[in-house]
């Protein structure tokens, strides 16, 4: 077997139940297996990497993890800092402020009678349901917030700190929006116009004229410089859509700008779409090689599942396995003072790119 | 068999090969097998029917569609108003401009050694390549004419319309920026921020600063009252994303205002996402009905296919079916004046959802 | 809210990482969020009530899964018989039999260049290879068995008996087929000649003509005769294939012979493919209440997952909240003499179908 | 651009409409775009290559094909011979049966209430009915065709055979079944007893004990002495399932006698599953390389869209571009005598491997 030995090194070691195993121990295990269990194993492995290393965490969340249950770990993640940086979809942020002002989403059938929901008004999300009239209050709360504002524009970053804070303050409760607040982690939105967050901010123009206005583009150019100021990065991903490329974009962008970045160093993406159709969500982290997202050495995993499987039993794991790596491990600091930004306490422009430092 | 009629009503007529068939042909023969192949075809009569009913038609563009090879279809389709309302992610857009610009994708392959690519600056989208090299001329142009601008904030619309006619005084090729212009056909990219397109327009500041102001807030405002001003609407979606999710929501939107919408009377759309995992993308029409995104007795049908095997074939057949009731339908009319847009003939304002009329 | 009270009943409850959760607990958790990650928790309590109720529980496993390290995990459950009977592709006993006899697999890359694999006789499964010159051995020990055996057509269920107690006595490891051996519980492997263990039971012809005939369809009436002796049933299905559809078939063809017979009372399917491509292995339990494969009431839940995250999973949590739930649940008993099978002490014809008793 | 020259070579070729198109004009056309549009063109051209290559031409059908309304298609290449060996599984030959017996299968709808078409016996394929009661005439009908064979084992592929002509003589019908009779086209069924023909051909065991032995190691057998005596072969898949697998299976068994054989020299699959979960349906051509299923240059692609949209398309094309070729390739000229084939003039052992002529 002398030929061989270079590719037949390490066995498949069949798994065996042990009903006392913690997820973390599920995962160890699994790191012996194959397909998808192998992989979800690797991302508990790179996550572990990732703090070890001194890295600004990206993370983006696509899909309704909110309405689905998840916010709760995202904020637990953003919270014990296992994250650095979060870049999501605007429903995700929505669902998570439906949620923070005591609303509910409730257990609901993909088979519903979708004819009856709708006039019950009852909106719904595959099984999940939520009442839509409770919208309606979220929507003018969101409007009431956005004419507080002072009339400038606000980039997708400043307004979810904003919200965030204004929510922590109204209610005291824990969520994606309001840990990310408390923990001066930064959020961009930069689809926000495509979701019921933006809806909200647009009714705010009925009794103000020019309120609410978002400077997507400025989010461009301040996640940019968050990576031109800390070249080493690490993107996690959970379901792929906007974020998944806005995180990736920035590193693009940051090349053009310094020559010490060349891309994420880890990356970890959970999807459930596939790369044969050329789209952006299911594209390989191979192809973002190419494009310079990620470096051509990183160390990286795709992981073809649901979030609502790989979620909980990841961050379970984690929690177990790497609580105090993610206490010791250097920590980009941010603060927000209005639209300026502070990283590890030096200034950080969000309306010109940085020259390399 | 009497008992059984209610169920047995319509047999399969297996498909007869005859070369000489047109895609129009090709596909009036799918009507009577099953799955996606009848699919593929019911898609091609809920088309027409819009095509014969007075209604608004709402295309969203999402995946990698113009880098592999679809933009004239789309070009042609606005030219010749199968659809009146472009809703495209950004890339779409770029990957639009880069050809119009001149310059081209290429053939490659999904196997590729990333690694080699990254070296030589091409960047891949599966099995297409591109020059990296030629993007940065695409932003520098792209923050020149953003910097040629006033001074205000402008809808991605608005933006989008500029462009269009800057790049077909400037080039007077075919493709969707300059069709769409051409035809006055609105095109929205509510996540304009996380594209090349948002990108060239952030490096706009670095020379000036504060320009590139896109309102993407104003778009919600705008499409919506689109709606209300012509409730009866249709959607076209190729590929999900947020152009799914736009154009729904301006439905949702529209009907807090207006008790004369009540969601889309036709929806076809083309996506590879499943609706199993609660993403928007894979999401059911069904589901749609419960969300009032979609009217309850809408004549609607889902695809599930690659858009680069539906569209050629879709789009020749209804070249060949339907060009005349393309011609002689009512077409929503708009004129662009600066931020102001007449649809009809008569004012719509972009800054205050309108009254019901 | 008294209106909406029949869809709006169970809330949402946000999963709570607590990093000392078991399996079990982790998927009663998991219940109260939305898409898969309930669905797998569901289908924990699914199996439960099987456990609790008088069934047969039948399982079947296709795709990769003895190569890819879940062997030993069915192995246990056919021990401690939270199954009774299970239905198999030949490929799955080929790769349990390979590491029984003292061979493994390997941890491979699904990036591999195949050309190098093939000139070195490494064959890949995704992620996963194995040296093909040990499978010659495989083949010729097969072989060597199948000319041991009487000169008489045996069903696939009894030639796997007699495989499992040969490879029992000649290597006493624990595996599917010495497992289910030991256990006295039945294998069926309806599409044996497409697979590694059907070329070894075809080599033996090489010098001993007419040996090897598998009949197979006697299985289909043994496994019937199972369902008319026992008509209380339930169906595990891992990755769907021909196990899925064998498994049904056996309520379909009961129930031309008995009406005591009408469908699984219990279903649980953990696949991957999806229903609209019209293919069995994807295809919806509702849909197999059409043929009466199901009972009209019957419990049940599909799971869109791979199953090397599930069933590591699901069988932790089955081992710990169900151990006694099995040791103490009505099992059928079987006793295999030669061509003849007795259930619960009662002989079982493999030749005829039973008449309703 | 010279560095980049070797990536940088075929420009994409943006589709433009024309409506007057055939099948093999659009797929021309979409050689130059990009996804599974450009393998859809490149199955054209592989198929093409097939047939002006003097190889055996084997078909895999899996998937409800002739249910869906597949089966005349799949005839017509067996007429005119663009196949030469069909690998099917039971279901497609069954409801092959069904309509050639005169009975349809019907339009209906996967969101059919499914309790309600069990109370009327009606079987749902996804969005196709069928009655059932039909079906158990049809079972009758192969039970008394069973029953009417000489009492010793046939191989699925004499069995259908001699099926095929009675159901000729009996109904004078086009379909599959009746098309490869006529055209001494062999069918093999590896996984009958997984089918309603299996389910049928047990029904004759009824009243005439021992009848039904079909011998599908014999079937191996033959299979493999058909690549060993022409060791050019070319494989064409529909779906996966056990025909792709016995397909490849056949030239890893042949490769064991002969060293003349070393893979399917072409490959044409168009499946819906993905490689990522490991199972075979979804394997790509190029791992079916590291086992010597496909020659390390074969000429191959893979397509990954619904085959009731690829083959309508697909097999139009080709009539019209390649029906000249059909007739002037070099066929396998098959006669079958009982158990004895003959391949070319020269019997053919389906008991014994050849050895290497």
């Amino acid at each position: 077997m002398t030929n061989k030995s270079r590719f037949l090194n390490v066995p498949v070691e069949p798994f065996r139940i042990d009903p006392e195993l913690r997820a973390d121990e599920l995962l160890q295990r699994m790191e012996r297996i194959s397909f998808q269990g192998r992989n979800l194993a690797i991302a508990h492995r790179v996550w572990q990497k990732m703090l070890d290393d001194d890295v600004t965490i990206f993370l983006g969340i696509a899909g309704a993890l909110s309405a689905g249950g998840l916010r709760l770990i995202i904020a637990e993640l953003i919270e014990r800092r296992f994250v650095d940086c979060i870049v999501s979809t605007g429903a995700n942020l929505y669902h998570d402020l439906h949620e923070a002002r005591g609303r509910r989403h409730y257990l609901g059938s993909p088979q519903a009678d979708d004819a009856a929901l709708a006039s019950e008004r009852i909106d719904r999300v595959y099984d999940t349901y939520v009442d839509e009239e409770e919208f309606i209050d979220n929507d003018n709360w969101i409007a009431g917030f956005t004419r507080s504002l002072e009339r400038r524009p606000f980039t997708s970053r400043e307004f979810l700190y904003r919200l965030g804070g204004h929510l922590w303050e109204t209610t005291g409760q824990d969520g994606i929006l309001t840990a990310a607040y408390r923990a001066n982690v930064p959020i961009f939105c930069p689809a926000i116009a495509d979701s019921s967050i933006g809806m909200g901010v647009s009714q705010a123009r009925q009794t103000m004229a020019g309120t609410g206005q978002i400077d997507v583009i400025g989010d461009i150019i301040e996640s940019t410089n968050l990576v031109i100021r800390r070249p080493r990065t690490a993107s996690i991903v959970l379901g792929g859509g906007t974020p998944k490329n806005f995180i990736n974009q920035a590193c693009v962008q940051a090349e053009f700008y310094s020559d010490r970045v060349d891309g994420h160093r880890y990356a970890l993406q959970i999807v459930t779409d596939v790369p044969h159709y050329g789209g952006a969500s299911g594209s390989t982290l191979d192809e973002a090689k190419s494009w310079g997202k990620l470096a051509s050495d990183a160390d990286q995993v795709t992981v073809h599942v649901d979030a609502t499987i790989a979620l909980p039993l990841l961050a379970s794991a984690l929690v177990r396995s790497a609580a105090d790596r993610a206490v010791r491990r250097t920590r980009p600091q941010f603060e927000f003072h209005g639209r300026e930004i502070r990283l590890d306490g030096v200034r950080f422009s969000s309306d010109v790119f940085e020259d390399r430092p």
